[in-house]
């Protein structure tokens, strides 16, 4: 049994196809003739391109247009002219062999991604990792891995899975993948959930374990692997499997239901996204709304800021799709760990207390301007409410709100029409924040509890870091307690909360979020039916007793064992 | 007017000395008489150990013997192996004269402990400019500023002062220093602190807007200097001085007093220092304990950690010094941003949120071990009580204080005799702390708020980042909340609440504390007998209402403006 972590959930069991690690060796050879190394590179880089180029409509038959864009960055890549010209550079100054000279720029440009200490950023690493992979590849006559010639059902094992190779996955054949690296945001883990392909990651050491060929359970719910299972362990995963899929589909019968309790109140269960890309998982799983748009993926993997046409296409986009059901959008929250390449922060020490979301835009009012221009163009097409990152204080949000208004007031001015309906309100993701509902709740119209971030500043403890992470304590009653005081404020005013962390759609943490009176749970949309079928097993008077006792608890493992001796799960 | 930092507060009157920076013009030469350029090294090397053998007997005459210490670490410079040797390759490799080879090395050095990233390793940067600057003085036959040499009464403005200039300052003819750099805890600032001369630093400035034998005015109570003023502002100032020299003598005389409200109740004033060198401070101020004992200094400067018997000893001094006083230990805060350079700590993204304090000494139990020992062993020395930093959960106390009872359970063993009367206490800190105090009163003996980092995780800003220190917010009702919950759990059980932060002496937050029913507050010795005599104006049962009124507002400036309408500070 091999531990590692669930990147995707289900389970798997199946015929090992190990992808072993291309050896790529390359040895500093001088050169002469500088001239013929050039043209060795620019065929090479021909060659990818074509490469590149079918596996781009490869992948969008197989995986979707949307991740086969993967190619479209490594297309951008191979054309990159400091790529091009750093390479040739180093022919010239140390006559050097085209293949030493592609390894030297490539460790360059990792080096500076990898420095960036950003998860975005080091995901650029590993894509340049992979186009030069290619390159030398073409260089030394290997062949890169190719897991779309994979034709029989398998289980993919390897070191880790490159982003193209990740694109390529057919999930009729590849029941499931397992890797030494990565974690639960890593590229790889991302694309198994969006295809919904059982993935363990981050085992450390699976490739040593198993050879091809070998027969293996993955067990991604609990999070381990089974190498060489006997009969039993086979036949009760079969069972499991079936079970899952029999769960499954009594999920999908609830798509199209309305979200009530066993004592038949309605919450509202909603959906996080990213990017208009995600619109298509928000209704697969009927999500009754957006919880939270984030927005500033609209803002990364370009190089510069986005105009207020292109914003407001986006945010046209996503309203429209979702038709009379509230989107939720979030304004920037970029600055600290989340960098652009065209803006230049300055470098903290502390970043995630540092200068960020509304603390920047309300210094940076144009970047700001923009976004609530084109924010507030698109509202006429459906359902838009707006809320404000990070904010601390009552003094943050009134600023921000009136901002808010004077943009609004010249948009009404400049003729255009806006929504006279847009509710505005504030993430709940800073202590004081929550230690103060009841005043904000005089001036907001609704607030959304961001736990990921609560929980981090009210443990003061960076979940990013493993020497820490252990105090990522969602169920302990000091963070339900901040939790109860924002519900039982907005409530006395009101005024609704929503939850957009990932707890909202943590089975253990729902039956108390319901026992609190939270009103709205926004999650990623594969969660949404899941805790669908959950609430319509739970009675919300019966948990506001379970809600209350957690509140009196003195630990997260406390509060955990009572609800696990209160709800029963299956 | 020319704004600055207040780094030590007071008014001053006088003419302008400028000490203008050195300028130590190096030219890159090439040698060939590698020789002759050691041999020049050696005799510039010479003469500065003996000219810092001097300046150290003087500066011991002057400024007293614990600051004179200044000029050991830069004799350990000189002498630094590392340092000589580098300066001799660089010679030899790149046929360069010496001064060249020394500003190398220099930067060399200087970057490295730039790049650490931490107020303390940046000091060390410092001495090494003062140091090679000494060395290339020499070397180019140019005197190095000697503050030592001023002869009559003046101000002192410069860009920066060097550590080894500062530590020549003689207080009877230093009214006062001025610099363009420098922020309140560099090492000017904290030596003029201790000096009791009046400076403002951080002015940017100064230097281009004043000459030498300028006339000035320091206002190191507001943050500002008066260039050239006119003779009303004269008259004024003088008369500013008279009244707070008055006012020192007022505070004076309640040395020997204990502290009581004017209606005569009694709360605890003791001091936060950082080395037995600060009891004396402790002493002349009449504090009525020490509420912090801050134990990192101890292992920092040093190249191992210290002993189990070195750390004795410096418990033991300061116990016995306090006599029957409480004094308030708390166990090593050190990782996050106060790295060791003998201890591999792992590079963090955010080490304000990361693994330091009582999260690294549960986890390395050797070194927690060696401290606990040091202080059971010291406690029947005095009044010894002892806390952990940075606990957010209950499990961390509760595995902290079992592990302090069977270090004590085994000094037993070994024949040690040991207090029976230690409390046993926590730093609240983390806000989860505070959010669940009710549930810790009920195993610990006492807390000690510590507010700033309670401030930074409540606010979730970082207060040494400037684009966010308007969020340290000490009289935010949010905090208030926090504080207020912390005082109400621990009176429910009977255990007393301390705090060591820097509001605990700040004036707007006394009155507010002293409501809400703070028992001890400790705060740094200058502000002890100016805490004292604002107490003995205040009524506690006035404070109360004063208090309860303060949760309810909903802004920081908002609370300040009440206690402005409601306390008369004169």
């Amino acid at each position: 049994m091999i531990k590692g972590i669930t990147a995707s959930q289900g389970y798997a069991i199946g015929k090992v196809y190990k992808l072993e690690e291309l050896k790529l060796n390359v040895t500093k050879e001088t050169i002469t003739d500088v001239e013929n190394e050039e043209k060795r590179l620019t065929d090479a880089i021909v060659a990818c391109k074509k490469e590149l180029k079918i596996l781009r409509e490869k992948a969008a038959n197989n995986v979707g247009e949307d991740h086969a864009q993967i190619f479209d960055a490594h297309l951008l890549l191979v054309n990159d002219p400091d790529f091009v010209t750093q390479v040739i550079d180093i022919i010239k100054k140390d006559n050097v062999c085209v293949e030493y000279a592609v390894k030297q720029t490539r460790e360059h440009f990792v080096a500076i991604f990898e420095a960036m200490d950003n998860e975005y950023m080091k995901e650029r690493a590993s894509d340049i990792k992979d186009v030069t992979n290619r390159i030398l590849a073409k260089l030394l006559k290997i062949n890169v891995h190719d897991p779309s010639s994979i034709t029989s059902e398998v289980i993919i094992v390897s070191d880790d899975l490159t982003p193209s190779e990740t694109s390529q996955l057919n999930k009729e054949l590849v029941k499931g993948f397992i890797t030494n690296v990565g974690g639960r945001t890593s590229h790889s883990a991302i694309m198994a959930r969006s295809l919904e392909i059982p993935a363990i990651v981050g085992t450390k050491s699976i490739t040593s374990h198993v050879k091809h060929g070998d027969f293996v359970i993955i067990n991604a719910i609990d999070g381990f692997v089974i190498v060489n299972p006997n009969e039993n362990e086979i036949m009760d995963y079969k069972n499991k499997i079936k079970e899952y899929e029999h769960q499954k589909q009594e999920w999908a019968q609830l798509k199209d239901t309305t979200t009530k309790t066993r004592d038949n109140v309605h919450v509202e269960l909603a959906a996080n996204i990213g990017t208009p890309n995600d619109l298509k998982g928000v209704l697969e799983n009927g999500a009754e709304g957006i919880g939270l748009y984030r927005t500033e993926f609209l803002y990364m993997d370009r190089t510069e800021l986005p105009t207020e046409e292109q914003q407001y296409d986006a945010y046209k986009k996503v309203l429209a799709s979702m038709g009379n059901k509230p989107v939720v959008v979030r304004t920037l929250d970029i600055g600290g760990d989340k960098e652009l390449p065209y803006l230049d922060f300055p470098k903290e020490m502390n970043p995630f207390l540092g200068y960020r979301a509304i603390r920047l835009c309300l210094k940076e009012k144009s970047i700001f301007e923009t976004q609530l221009r084109a924010l507030l163009r698109a509202s006429t097409e459906g359902n838009l409410k707006i809320m404000f990152p990070m904010i601390a204080t009552i003094d943050e949000f009134i600023e921000a709100r009136d901002y808010l208004l004077s943009v609004k007031d010249k948009l009404f001015e400049e003729g255009y029409a806006v929504s006279e309906d847009i509710e505005i309100g504030m993430m709940v993701e800073i202590p004081s924040a929550a230690l103060l509902a009841d005043k904000f709740a005089d001036v907001v119209d609704f607030f959304s509890i961001g736990t990921n971030d609560l929980i981090q500043y009210t443990f003061a403890a960076d979940r990013m870091n493993e020497h820490v992470s252990y105090l990522y304590q969602p169920y302990n009653p000091s963070l339900l307690r901040l939790i109860d005081m924002v519900i039982q404020a907005a409530h006395a005013k009101g005024k609704w909360v929503g939850m957009c962390g990932e707890m909202a759609g943590d089975e253990i943490a729902v039956p108390i979020l319901l026992g609190l009176g939270l009103d709205e749970f926004s999650m990623s949309s594969t969660s949404i039916l899941p805790t669908r079928a959950l609430l319509s097993k739970l009675s919300k008077e019966e948990m506001k007793q379970l809600g209350s006792e957690a509140l009196k608890c003195r630990s997260a493992n406390e509060v955990e064992q009572l609800v696990k001796a209160t709800v029963k799960f299956k």
